[in-house]
């Protein structure tokens, strides 16, 4: 990431009141320092002061964070006493105020640092910092990334609308989804992607099984690509045949209609919440309101979910950014008959959206 | 999980003198309540009280938990207000006292329980519990399903050393992997593969790139398959055609023979540190201590790294208990040059071990 973040981290630290920040978010230590790094536990933190931009790893990635995390010094605390090193750190620097991310680390993580600092410093906690609001504003790098990622989940489905078949397991599909991502070119698939066939469909996370896809039935597919760090989301839901229950296409056509009509009113400047309505409308005037159990969508970046969110559980004021790029991702799910969902990934411009997925919605695979 | 293990939980719970525990640790929530989660953020806890067996859940996974925990509860609070759900629950049961498992639990999910409890009942943190205990001993059903996620590892490996080729991306061979364990009957992988080449085989933890694999290199392939939750792990090195240099095949002998020597020695009964020493001191005896920058081995299961540790930096008198299973894992990595590691699964029992792993350790694949 530019020194230009680095320099609005700055001003935040200052207008907190504090001397550092303790970054221990994967997405927001990837944001910050460059290093696309694995967020397994003890892999590492950031330390960001006024003069200091230090990166605090282990040895078995102390390399890579060194080829990726240009500008900033790696330091490997001996046998990972990474709360020895932050005290020391703090002393060395004369910090006496350190913030830290109270939704990414463990109470016996916190429990550990403050009781090592032994007075030396306080630790005041955020449960978000400046990383997440900046990392809602979608630079033009990371644009340009976002839509190579959605653009190879785009291929990815129009070569799995050839390749599906019936009597293929869930499994199989979610398998495929992953291996064809790579070959063009993907880190991998963003997230495990849902395979839910029939009555599975009506599970909004089920996991991909041994159930095999049959002809006229509802099957719900939602996948993404990383690219270079950043997620691509989208779900769609196909039938190989025509569908079995009249029902299946009712329903179909007004989650879609859900998603077009709120592709059509958003734009920046909206509150999340009435982001969320512009889904939840159309489903409820087609009595569909009790199926529809999540939300209408969240951000999409680093993270495969991120801010803003399209949700009526966000704050009252929290608005929809230019250049935010979110998913509109209405469903219903009945449960014991079937489900379906559809999703796109839209960029939040002034006036309106660019809706950045391109694949289409046809329901029916003729087989 | 049988009944026999909660009642062990109900057990320790009345030891340590606390009226219920909250389980928020995925592989945990899986091994008590035999629902195979998701580990994603929010998904769900687990309240076990003397009397009651509760899961908390949101609307997006409560079918699936209701088809997978058996005898449980499951509740899906309103609103996702697990921490009101919580309290709710403590004031209904009468619980003045309840346990937290604190590695798990955010700082900011422990403060906003704390402060909704109104003192109507303490928080008590446990780095551990006795599930981790429980976990790190593997009842039969679970050894069938590490068996056969080894299993699938070996014959994984055995198609990828016909498969592979000079000119293959580390990337493209990484995803065959998961391509070949899933068709084999795997949930899928239970890490991101590890294939690190030439020069990248210095780096334990590289990412799998877009670098060629090249004939008479080293080439480290660290890779497991999950199977019904369970998670094998297993690294070989291979070299495509002869080494390029002598040292190479001196170096991967010295490392095997660490490995060996540990599987020859080690049993149940030792400490930690002592099964660790069983290989540092081969390549310490080779000159090769200073690259060998990792722990000997962690024990495998429900989560790719748990209990029991081969490691000096475990406590004095961490043992290896009967019927565990631990990685036997030496490698050295010398920067700029290349590195290598081998690694099996064991089993441990009364008098030695028995290797699970049964791959070949043949360093050339000649092409």
């Amino acid at each position: 990431m530019s020194q230009e973040t680095i320099k609005q981290l700055r001003t935040w630290l200052a207008e907190q009141n504090i001397d550092a920040l303790l970054v221990t978010q994967p997405q927001n230590r990837s944001y910050l320092s460059g290093w696309l790094n694995d967020d397994t536990e003890g892999s590492g933190s950031l330390l960001i002061g006024q003069q200091q931009q230090i990166l605090l790893t282990n040895p078995l990635y102390a390399e890579v964070a060194e080829h990726e995390a240009v500008g900033w010094q790696v330091l490997v605390p001996p046998a990972r006493e990474y709360a020895a090193a932050i005290v020391s750190l703090a002393k060395e620097h004369g910090w006496s105020k350190i913030g830290f991310e109270s939704r990414a680390l463990s109470y016996a993580e916190y429990e550990k640092i403050s009781s090592a600092a032994e007075g030396a410093f306080t630790l005041q906690p955020f449960e978000q910092t400046v990383a997440e609001t900046l990392r809602q504003v979608k630079q033009p790098h990371e644009l340009d990334l976002l839509r190579k990622a959605i653009a190879i989940t785009d291929e990815t489905f129009t070569h799995l609308c050839q390749w599906i078949q019936p009597g293929m397991t869930e499994k199989e599909v979610a398998w495929e989804i992953a291996r064809k991502m790579v070959e063009l070119g993907a880190d991998g698939p963003s997230f495990s992607s849902i395979v839910a066939s029939g009555p599975n469909g009506s599970m909004p996370h089920a996991h991909p099984g041994d159930r095999r896809i049959q002809l006229g039935e509802l099957v719900t597919i939602d996948m993404g690509a990383r690219y270079k760090g950043y997620c691509a989301d989208m779900t769609r839901t196909i039938c190989l045949g025509e569908p079995a229950e009249p029902r299946m296409r009712e329903v179909y056509d007004t989650v879609l209609r859900a998603m077009k009509t709120c592709e059509q009113e958003l734009r920046a400047g909206m509150t999340s919440r009435e982001g969320d309505a512009l889904t939840r409308d159309v489903l409820a005037e087609a009595g569909l309101a009790e199926y529809y159990i999540h939300s209408t969508g969240h951000g999409v970046g680093l993270q495969v979910h991120e801010g803003p969110s399209l949700s009526g559980r966000a704050p009252e004021d929290a608005t929809l950014p230019v250049n935010s790029v979110v998913t509109v991702e209405p469903g219903v799910y009945i449960p014991g008959w079937s489900g379906t969902r559809v999703e796109d990934c839209v960029l939040i411009k002034e006036g309106g959206v660019e809706v950045l997925t391109q694949s289409p919605t046809t329901l029916v695979l003729p087989r």
